[in-house]
């Protein structure tokens, strides 16, 4: 099965969640709004389909689309061999996936708390206040609760034996949080230990290794989830 | 199979998209937490279970625990009757309930957009400039993406002949959103006439409107996710 995803073609974003799924499994796929035409082919099947996807990322797999980021991992998961096969252990995947999906939606609103249709520039000291009580309590309790979930799970996988997606989602939370807040993660991790060394060997694993040294990874930038503001890394 | 639901005994919350599965379905369950040393068994769960929810709410099966909304649905779904058999009809199911997942946090935030940390009071500022973009753009997309899936599924349900638990959140939904903005939610319901007549549906189907008339129904509040404070509903 070839695949298609469809994401916005600048930023890495949540589609990036999908991506690196793709890649570690070495999956065959199109980034279709990367290529010439492939935005307004995007356009026209949020448009068109009868069962419309509500935001990018969405993907296509045959005659299925699937929006939704935890929804497409749970997908993919058994399909792509980064999913246990039981009911009880993809329950427990998504779950944690969907932890993951209420920390990116917060630290989105780090840069933009009063408005995603607003400029950053028109939010900023909200920002800063907003940030405040995201490195200060909110992420601490986020990746704490995950390093809880990696020790209890006996490692080295979040799963424990069993590599999954939730573990490269965990490998790309990490990577951007250290990219937009170096200080901030600096002092966060110090209680995470085991978080960070999933990260590294997550990064060393070959394929994902090749991804990040190809232009098909897109650096992060002022645009995504992810961005290096300095004055909210207090 | 007697399910035990644990969530925070003074609010609707999170926790009513799962109520209103189980009273739909005339299920079996206790609502722990309301009841004599509950709020207690809540906390020891959370901090000792080997897969530990990261937040209320979560359920009991048997041996499972599950948290997450929409990972709650998606597992009882089929077992209560109120989703498709079908996996295509599944992952849409939940694609679905992933948007009213973003949708409710959107709608949460309308009254603390700077930190939940934080008290109303000490954001109201804020709170009004987000709740514009809230009432004059996110919401109508919202609602008005729900009133297209429901045309293009032909009715009367938002899976078209199949009820499901889609059809109750959004129940909850557009009951929680007239609770809050009275004024702004008049408006906007003029482009949804479809999601409005469902929402009367829902109302009237036996086991919920028994449910909605009992105890076990709390009354909306100020602690909740819909706070109807006049100054926001401009």
């Amino acid at each position: 099965m070839r695949y298609q995803l469809y994401y916005w073609p600048d930023i890495q974003g949540r589609g990036e969640f999908v991506r690196l799924a793709l890649e570690d499994a070495g999956a065959a796929y199109d980034d279709v709004a990367r290529a010439k035409g492939g935005m307004a082919r995007m356009m026209a099947i949020m448009k068109e389909e009868k069962r419309p996807p509500f935001a990018p990322p969405f993907l296509k797999a045959g005659r299925l689309t699937i929006a939704q980021v935890a929804d497409i991992l749970f997908y993919l998961g058994p399909r792509l061999r980064l999913a246990p096969a039981d009911e009880a252990g993809r329950l427990w995947l998504q779950q944690l996936q969907l932890t993951v999906t209420d920390f990116v939606k917060e630290i989105h609103d780090t840069h933009h708390p009063v408005g995603s249709g607003l400029y950053y520039e028109d939010q900023k000291t909200e920002a800063q206040r907003y940030t405040q009580g995201f490195l200060g309590a909110r992420a601490p309790k986020y990746l704490g609760y995950f390093e809880r979930v990696l020790k209890n799970s006996g490692g080295p996988n979040l799963l424990g034996r069993k590599f999954s997606y939730i573990d490269l989602s965990m490998f790309q939370l990490i990577e951007g949080l250290r990219h937009a807040f170096p200080k901030g993660m600096a002092r966060i991790e110090r209680a995470t230990p085991g978080l960070t060394a999933l990260h590294e060997r997550v990064a060393q694993r070959p394929r994902i290794k090749a991804y990040l040294a190809s232009e098909r990874r897109i650096p992060f930038n002022a645009s995504g989830i992810f961005r290096r503001y300095p004055e909210l890394d207090g």
